[in-house]
């Protein structure tokens, strides 16, 4: 399956998920390294209408957990995100923002992940570090 | 104000924004101590329909950082969430959770907050810190 | 073996080890809880005369790494440390610190510590969590 | 004066503290970079001969915090480390590691730096981020 068939898929899945609720989209997803959008609008900011630090944290998570269980789901491995951290660079008001996981650490038990957020600027918005712990045996 | 006047018009100022958008609503507002419930349906929940790790983390900096917004408010000051970390420990498919959230450190520059998420047994879901810094001069 | 023999024990085997460069030494040990002490001093100082924040955090790793190995060794599980996060709250010149850690999560493949720091009167310096994954097989 | 000089004054200043404790020497100085190497031997090893998760974070910690005092020590601002979280990736037995400190965010009132710690083949051992305050008036 191609790059633009498992977005499509993927857009069909995550639709009445939270992804759906804050307006994630993804535009990129290889093995390791995933990009996607969430609009800076009335469902992801806070009331003194500046993107929510808390919408960055989930669009974090959202990338990283997604990507490691893409690389564990053909082994039957489930992908259990156990820590996120996030520093909080730049304060937005509209507009959208863009995020870019890479995976730092690719063990068989452990997945750490970078994840890097920008305005359409290329500005630093917020950087995040996800650890992700697999399990076996979903089947 | 009593709390239940500023419960009221906290929702009426928060609908339009992502605490609307995932279903949060504050239940206790106290000066250093806050609650928040969040229900754990198709707004906050994964693919797998698990709570997202992502929603527990917006929940989490919602509670910090409006707590130290209504502590510095008054000065003029303004609080701004510079950095979020969460360890989530159990998984949840429905219901709600709740959030409790404790100042631990109230500096005239930084406040730090201690977030507890828990089901409706009590058991704890997630557990988070959020860093907040506190800036001069919104007036 | 009672606690007083463990604590011996354990003093002999860290002694050659940065326990001792930095002067730890525990004080209980118990099942998911242990105390420890830490000198401020030219050990455990940064240039300015202060305890140096990577000493509060050797401390922290240290009491939540060895509590782990503690729960899991009679099984032959191996505990490592993952994740590592650490608020600073409150200098210190001279004296000493006591840290204290509480399991706050003990599955089979992961545990969670919550660690507090703090000075002679008791008032915290820092807090921090460590992530900790059990492997099996170090037979 | 130039990066040899400040190294070597750097050196006369740190002797007496954790960072000669733990055998932290500085090999590079610049304004929002610097790097250190730490030896992995008794100073730095836990109880099973690895290198101590606690010592990583001191290394990163020590980067950060005295490359913010080096960014603004001349305007006579004060760098306070508020919040340090690591992530473990490889361990190691010997030899020495390397930290290298890039600044992320350089605010008036916030320092943000990433830190890597690598072994002597460059894969990296530990990934890092401090989040430093800048407080006015140490005169």
């Amino acid at each position: 399956m191609n790059e633009e068939d498992i977005l499509k898929q993927v857009h069909e899945m995550v639709g009445s998920t939270m992804l759906g609720a804050l307006g994630i989209r993804f535009t990129r997803i290889r093995p390791g390294y995933l990009e996607a959008t969430m609009p800076v609008d009335d469902r992801t900011r806070q009331p003194y209408g500046l993107l929510h630090g808390g919408a960055s944290a989930a669009l974090a998570e959202t990338l990283g957990s997604f990507g490691s269980h893409l690389l564990v789901q053909d082994s039957g491995g489930l992908a259990v995100g156990v820590e996120l951290n996030i520093n909080h660079l730049k304060s937005k008001r509209g507009g959208e923002v863009t995020g870019k996981a890479t995976i730092l650490h690719q063990g068989k038990r452990t997945h750490v992940w970078n994840i890097e957020i920008a305005d359409e600027e290329g500005h630093t918005v917020a950087v995040s570090r996800l650890t992700v712990m697999i399990r076996e045996g979903r089947g």
